[in-house]
């Protein structure tokens, strides 16, 4: 092997890693996300030549938020405005005169995590992502799941109440209505409004409309029995997304990534004893461990790294 | 290879078959399934006896239901009665004095109908067995996934209402509440009880508390409309939980099995309908083909018998 560049496009920056032959990240490189294709393609391939100068690039990986298709295609993404339809492997391989290897950004993540970080050691995990929405990926009797057209792990829009509130999707009830980042907030806006939740609005600036899920955190973190009362319902809803996943999937291990990580010393007791309560026959079986990711915010950039080497 | 010989354990009947190099049927027997476990290896090693006299048997399988460990032990199966922790692969092992392959029952399925049935041809497909509860099995990138225990695919305890009818399992609003023919029994019930279901409460006798899922559908095939609105109600169900697979699996194809493949006829176009419009981004991505299973009962038993040739 040689050295690997991987690139992950995020809905603020991209983030560019140089990683060697053990996976360590070697270079780092990061420029804005700009709006539209055809700039997306420049910027791009200006981290790739700024990533190869000095040397030499075995393979080269993008990681992309969305519906990615196996032949590099980003169909569309909530996250990358202006964006559709664009053949980011075609494109960009064109422009670099070599092959480019192209994946979801939770697959190329979770790909990571199983590989160097917190899913090391096992044949089966299943990685969720709890940022804005929720992503994730699948790693199954030893090998990296991508469904048939690239589009596994959208464990966001898996519908956990037929009745509950709209989704920006078109559907309602989706996870991560409930169990994102901006699930959280909404948990908490939704009992801030009712005169519940009186520190975390403190904490907010006096307007429960403003509550977001770091004014909870903080509030929590104070022992405010509100907050930590918001902060169970929210554990509530990720431990019954995951329980669902265990129904399908019998991992060894979750782990947990995206902006969740942050909270992780507040979730982690919560999610696990919701866990227990929702598991079917939790008494037969070994419950898969729980982990939170250990390479942060440059595990889609390593993913892609690493599986622009396979490609 | 050799003739192989594939046992399916039902809560009624076990079903025995000799399988030929190209996965064909060229013996069958079956016998009542017995109470207790050490009837059970009895029962099993005569099926397998009798299916082994006259020829020679390259390898043996044993399909069970519930929660059967990597290492073929039944830890505990509601369709099972009285059987708990049974080592199969080790006890019949040992009676047959030689090695047996044990696997989940709907896992076996699954691998049979992509082999030599309905989910031939494709690498991704997800099978649903919709019986008394549900069941299931996951083949991803080409190979058959059983998770970290041996427990993927027990797809029926997905929470899909978390306020939903208590399950026999202790939680609530389980996939295989609404999905199953059980699920089906029950919405029909209720609206019968509800005053509403005139023909088919007729169909089932005059009682709406004995409605069961074949006066449903027989008051559907005669058009009545109140009977087809139970079907739809019921289609809902269904494809709301195969949209939660899609998501996190991609699957090229569904095999609809169990006892709903037999009302087909009724349940595919309104299943279509509603899993189009449950799926997230409809538009941006091929809808996985819907199937129901090609080999019928014997698909389980079919299936132990080609694992065990890889076991």
């Amino acid at each position: 092997m040689s050295a690997a560049a991987g690139v992950d496009v995020g809905g603020t920056k991209c983030l560019g890693v140089v990683i060697d032959d053990a996976g360590e990240v070697v270079a780092t490189t990061r420029r804005l996300t700009p709006r539209g294709g055809g700039a997306l393609i420049d910027v791009l391939a200006e981290i790739v030549d700024e990533l190869g100068a000095g040397q030499s690039l075995g393979s080269i990986g993008i990681g992309l938020p969305g519906l990615i298709t196996r032949g590099g295609v980003l169909r569309a993404s909530p996250n990358v405005p202006e964006v559709f339809e664009l053949d980011v492997a075609g494109l960009l391989g064109d422009r670099l005169g070599r092959v480019v290897a192209v994946s979801n950004d939770a697959t190329a993540a979770a790909y990571a995590e199983w590989q160097v970080g917190a899913g090391q050691g096992v044949e089966d995990i299943v990685m969720v992502t709890l940022g804005t929405g929720i992503g994730g990926g699948v790693v199954a009797g030893g090998r990296l799941i991508v469904g048939e057209n690239g589009f596994a792990g959208e464990f966001g829009h898996m519908v956990v109440d037929p009745v509950g509130p709209p989704c920006p999707c078109g559907r309602r009830g989706c996870w991560e209505r409930f169990a994102s980042g901006s699930g959280l907030a909404q948990l908490a806006r939704t009992a801030a409004v009712g005169g519940r939740l009186g520190r975390v609005v403190e904490v907010a600036g006096g307007d429960p409309a403003l509550v977001r899920g770091e004014h909870v955190q903080s509030a929590a973190r104070e022992g405010d029995a509100e907050a930590l009362a918001v902060v169970d319902e929210f554990a509530r809803w990720v431990a019954l997304g995951l329980v669902n996943l265990t129904n399908a999937l019998d991992p060894a291990r979750f782990v947990l990534g995206g902006g969740l990580a942050e909270g992780a010393d507040l979730y982690f007791g919560p999610i696990e004893r919701w866990f227990d309560q929702l598991l079917y026959a939790p008494e037969l079986r070994p419950h898969p461990g729980l982990a939170f990711a250990a390479l942060g915010e440059r595990a889609g950039a390593i993913g892609a790294a690493m599986l622009s080497r396979s490609a």
